[in-house]
């Protein structure tokens, strides 16, 4: 007796980055922030009352909503929260696709995206990225219900200019999502284009610039179409009361975002000229993170030699990235630690 | 142009009971445990050190899963963990339930069950309860590819007994959802039986019982083909790192956990037996509320004088239901409360 629908027994399911149970490894596999959440969440979690947690939180999170749209210029009736970006994601695919319709992904990307749909039961339609990792004549003209585009791309890095993702917006009869989780680390951003065009709607996240990964709060602009959707289809009570409250202490310390943000940036620079010492190709970033591909095919050799030295770094066993390695930007100890390492095993 | 899929577009949400933003309120109208979260909660929060925030939760909530299995006497592997139990009743739609798929359910119930068919696309099939509440023999007849029960059901209390449910689940070639957020107040358990039976998925929650509705904890039980099925569907990271620990921190205080619903279920019967002096008929209940029958069919009128007095409890105005109410167990301050105003307002 089988219980699952036939999508689900045949579905090869999301993996998550390694977390290791024991302490002792440079993390630099998931793409976390190497500095600890702002001095606010601190002091907001210290002050906080576990008897509220008997109740129910507020269920469409008002104050945080209202906080997000005062920070990036929206109004709260254009921004939802999630449990993590994931499940924004997941939401849109209930909202805006069902079975048998096309979903447009490009790969390499953000996995999550074909799995979310096969789980949807909907058509994946996967589209690979030009050479130079650039969204390719099909994936631009491909039409659906949804099309997901990570800017920057992970794990590429690539970021895609504003005007393009409007043509794409404005040429789709379905929605897109602009998942946009490394974009603080970046130049660019379409949140502007998230006020006009009615089908756009764009994600961030909490994890990664505000160093709160453990507590699972992603966010997403859009017109209120868009947004009262998504609203439908979330569960009653989908954040609770702490995750909330400590996302609206992080957006209180702006100083303390920036200046953090802008030493990773000025990090992964020095880490790009370190690795081409070293003969690795780099590609352009706006993430927290360098992909990279090695001298002489030796991706997965390096990958295993660093985890031996207890150094962790993202390697993807797939044909198309085999060659390509991934590494988050650490601490400047971290990355010397990194350095020295690959000076060691490249000799 | 419209962007949502037809069946979002036409759903009528799930309206969760009213959480006002002032204080001052007497609230009885969501099920919330008067007392707060045991000690061991408020320990293991004070010892929390923020910076853990920075790194991803553990994916799969090991040590939660290991804790809950011991306590309740399964396997990690025969259990997972939710952002409350709403998450996992969507994950349960999503992994054994398609489109069109026969969902059944019984009224009233939980509306939520209604409400996550309709979003799957899945046929929605409710079937009333009997007179006095009980699971009609048409809804134990029914065939379809899942069938919830709620016990004790929500909002009448109803426990259904566990061979009756045995006999259901055994005759039944789907998955049947057997909800019991309220189990603990109650006498009567189908736990056992998700050891023996393959398709038997057992939801419990923190929300209750454990005084914990803010933290978004749900937990089910059953057999490795339904807890891997439910896996493959839900976020890699679902439960955030703060909620996992202080949900666990729970589990340790066997002691406060038992002596505070003891408390509840004995208010649950002194509540009773004053409701009945004021010729409210009072269903049996299992839970921690109780569902009444005002006389002279003053459901609506009483809902809303309480109000007034800033005393909430739950009307649903609904045809099969708006001569009825249902009033979470609170403090015995509240309960003193309630029937003094309650006794204001039918002289």
């Amino acid at each position: 007796m089988n219980y699952l629908r036939d999508n689900i027994d045949n579905l090869e399911p999301y993996v998550p980055g390694f977390q290791p149970k024991e302490a002792g490894f440079i993390k630099l596999n998931t793409n976390e922030n190497p500095y600890p959440p702002a001095p606010s969440v601190f002091r907001s979690l210290r002050d906080f009352d576990p008897e509220r947690l008997r109740l129910y939180p507020d269920p469409v999170s008002s104050r945080l909503r209202e906080k997000i749209a005062g920070t990036y210029g929206f109004s709260p009736d254009n921004v939802i929260v999630g449990n993590g970006s994931d499940e924004l994601l997941s939401m849109s695919l209930r909202a805006f696709a069902g079975e048998g319709d096309r979903v447009i992904y490009p790969a390499p990307s953000y996995s999550l995206y074909g799995v979310l749909s096969r789980i949807q039961g909907a058509a994946a339609v996967e589209i690979p990225l030009d050479n130079d990792f650039g969204l390719s004549e099909e994936f631009i003209q491909a039409s659906g219900k949804l099309k997901f585009i990570a800017s920057p791309n992970s794990p590429t890095g690539t970021v895609y200019p504003r005007n393009l993702i409007d043509k794409i917006a404005i040429d789709f009869n379905g929605v897109i999502v602009v998942d946009e989780a490394y974009a603080d680390f970046s130049e660019e951003t379409v949140l502007p284009l998230a006020k006009k065009l009615p089908n756009l709607l764009v994600l961030r996240t909490f994890s990664k610039s505000y160093s709160l990964a453990g507590l699972r709060v992603g966010y997403a602009f859009g017109s209120k179409e868009l947004i009262e959707g998504m609203m439908k289809v979330k569960d009653s009570y989908n954040l609770n009361t702490i995750s909330a409250l400590l996302a609206e202490a992080a957006l209180d310390d702006r100083e303390y975002f920036q200046e953090t943000i802008g030493l990773i940036k000025s990090r992964r620079e020095n880490l790009r000229k370190e690795l081409e010492k070293l003969d690795f190709r780099v590609s352009p970033s706006g993430a927290n993170f360098l992909f990279c591909r090695p001298p002489d095919d030796s991706a997965k050799t390096i990958f295993q030699k660093l985890l031996e030295k207890k150094i962790l770094i993202r390697y993807f066993d797939t044909p198309g990235l085999k060659n390509y390695l991934r590494i988050t930007i650490g601490t400047p100890q971290e990355m010397g630690a990194l350095v020295n390492a690959l000076k060691e095993i490249l000799i």
